[in-house]
């Protein structure tokens, strides 16, 4: 088999084999198959596609690059889930112990990545003593002991993909519906969990600018998912302005906490029982969605989600004293405010533009080496549909620098739309696949 | 400017600027842009393709990315010629002289490359004594002095092009228009000549399998030449058998010494005769095409082409007397002969097959380092539309190897085939681009 055949198969519009796609991807992760080769397969795919067998062997090569995690030592039905990412969203650290309280067994690695805030591993990190490195044999252990464990990458999850993403970054191949979908369920599918429930963003905010593009997302990634022999479910949820009301590090787990207590905002809180209910379902632990709500909104009532997460942070190492008092995890001392200019309603908010003030802030990373201070934040006080007098505070940066909290103002001061008509604010659940 | 920018911009299907060409052209032949990125490039120009101002100046900017060779001590229009290849193809050594006996300046560079048999170089070679590296200023010299030069490729000619043809070739990117006529016209330009007129090949023995794509080919090329300010005009032709009856090195040098001495092969004739008035009218030695034929014609009847030839060998240190003795050029003394098996036309021969034979028998070159042997070779007596009677001799060949030349004669036997109609052998030139 030789992959310049391949890539004329491709290019002709042709079906790759599942042999065909085993020798491309083990053959490339080994270095057997040159970068110049694979750009030229990925450009071509890009332009003929693949139809959804070619698409879920693809991911099965990938998932087998590499390390597979084995939760088989753990009873019961393993979930795991995966948002496509969006501005603000702290949704695991408050949906993995709520949704742990009730029973689930939630066994997930996770990893950093670059972003306008940092990824699950490091807003955690945002509370005191908190760890997130451990031996597999520890978080096999600790989701037996309690219900849940989150840690850090270690193992080397799908390698192929983690060379092919790199290749794609570069060569502009990265738009391209089943090798997203591939890239995500490869790393997934090799984490080792029974069940899957994904949260596929769509708006200004998301990788997916509109709920078409995400919808055939989240069909290819749960076609994915049933090719491999799991449960898996999709919810296409809105990005057009960020989650919830706070975006950063520290301030996004303050706020997760404060929705276990059951002061969430209001998408935030709709987002996490959508998920999380979903997730319940696939545990086998209700008979359906709504039976599974009512569960969690128990649990977040009579406190018992706010105890399994307490829990989950001692087992970690963590301080869980933060829990009770959120002031632990420590914002900056510095604000600026944002101040409406006129009467009226908010309009729209640029989504992607409150992320860029975090990065500028310092809550996120440019490039893998780039450290993030967790401190450091953005609060909505205003979001879409809300009124506004002038006058009145619409934000409040947190910031260690004055110099990046200027740009990072005048910057989220172009972001804010005010109209004098009342617009609501976009439906949260847009779509579901199951 | 960046390389992942103009990715996005073809795939898109967005016009390519000049700036924008250049900067990828000539920073790909620094080394500054990784083969990776010009993989996925020219997979995006395979399905968006690149218009005829695009296609214009990624040739200019090929031309200019090494050195350029200097003619203008040469008085008088100097002529290029270009054949994109068959089989049997050995015009240039007879075209060549014939033309430069009218007067017509030729300054011609020529590489060895890979084919069923050697490239002009190559076969000029079968010539004992003769020699084609030389200083530039001794080839300038020697178009001063006799009209005429061979020289092989020594000037740094377009390095772009052959950095990204090498790349091309392993990445299923050669066949697309704009990018085979870039490269070969990068090339043309870059050698100097005022006045260039190309053999497009069309047929089962060629590139180009057909007239519509070569047709296609030559439209290309002579608008690049155009935008480049050259004289340009191109001839299809076709090479659904082989061109004339000597397939091989030393045994084409024959048959194109017989050429100019009136006896050859009709088909050659032809088209030497074609193409020759053609650049005869370039350089403005005749009015037009049929009085630039008659000089030709009578430049064969009076010697003066074959004397022309002789002055050219001399020059360039061979034994001229090869001309008048053309068993100097020596082929193998083993022969196997291809018989008729029954009676009937040739109605058809697998053009490709004869040229693999060729290769076979080691005529030519698969790898670069391969080296030929001038004296095998294979003669066609029977071609399309000849009658045949059982036992007939249809073809020789000239082998040293007789395990290679049992492979190959089981091969030209597959090639020929015949039938109980007679079928008329096709057109010579199928076409013209002025």
């Amino acid at each position: 088999m030789r992959m310049y055949d391949l890539i004329v198969k491709k290019k002709q519009g042709g079906e790759l084999t599942k042999e065909e796609i085993d020798f491309m991807i083990q053959s490339y992760t080994r270095g057997d198959i040159p970068d110049y080769q694979m750009s030229a397969m990925t450009m071509a795919i890009c332009f003929n596609g693949m139809n959804e067998r070619e698409t879920g062997d693809l991911t099965l090569s990938m998932r087998d690059s590499g390390d597979k995690v084995d939760l088989s030592n753990i009873d019961g039905i393993k979930v795991d889930k995966h948002s496509t990412g969006g501005v603000g969203d702290k949704t695991s650290i408050a949906l993995l112990p709520l949704v742990s309280s009730v029973g689930v067994k939630l066994a997930k690695m996770s990893g950093r990545g670059l972003g306008h805030t940092g990824g699950t591993i490091d807003k955690l990190e945002s509370i005191p003593g908190f760890k997130t490195e451990m031996s597999m044999d520890a978080f096999i252990s600790q989701v037996n002991d309690i219900g849940m464990a989150i840690m850090g990458q270690t193992a080397d999850l799908a390698p192929a993909d983690k060379k092919l993403y790199a290749l794609r970054d570069v060569t502009a191949t990265v738009d391209q519906l089943s090798l997203i979908a591939s890239s995500i369920m490869s790393k997934k599918l090799a984490a080792g969990a029974d069940a899957i429930v994904l949260d596929v963003k769509s708006g200004s905010g998301a990788f997916m600018k509109n709920p078409e593009d995400a919808k055939a997302l989240a069909d290819t990634m749960v076609r994915i998912g049933k090719h491999a022999g799991k449960q898996c479910k999709a919810v296409i949820t809105n990005m057009d302005e960020p989650l919830g009301r706070a975006v950063g590090n520290a301030i996004e787990v303050r706020e997760a906490i404060d929705t276990l207590k059951g002061k969430g905002p209001d998408d935030f809180t709709q987002l996490v029982l959508a998920l999380g209910s979903r997730m319940v379902v696939c545990a086998g632990k209700a008979k359906d969605l709504s039976e599974a709500e009512d569960m969690l909104k128990k649990a977040i009532a009579d406190g018992s989600a706010l105890e399994q997460l307490k829990r989950f942070i001692i087992a970690q190492g963590g301080d869980a004293s933060c829990v009770d008092d959120t002031s632990i995890l420590k914002l900056a001392d510095n604000v600026l405010e944002l101040k409406a200019q006129s009467d009226g309603y908010v309009s729209h908010i640029d989504c992607d533009e409150v992320g860029m003030c975090s990065l500028i802030l310092g809550g996120g990373r440019e490039k893998k080496t780039d450290t993030i201070d967790p401190s450091v934040g953005i609060y909505l006080y205003k979001k879409v549909g809300d009124k506004v007098c002038s006058g009145d505070t619409l934000a409040v940066l947190y910031y260690n620098d004055r110099e990046k909290a200027d740009a990072a103002l005048s910057r989220l001061k172009a972001a804010y739309h005010t109209g004098s008509e009342k617009v609501s604010h976009g439906t949260l659940i847009l779509g579901e696949v199951d």
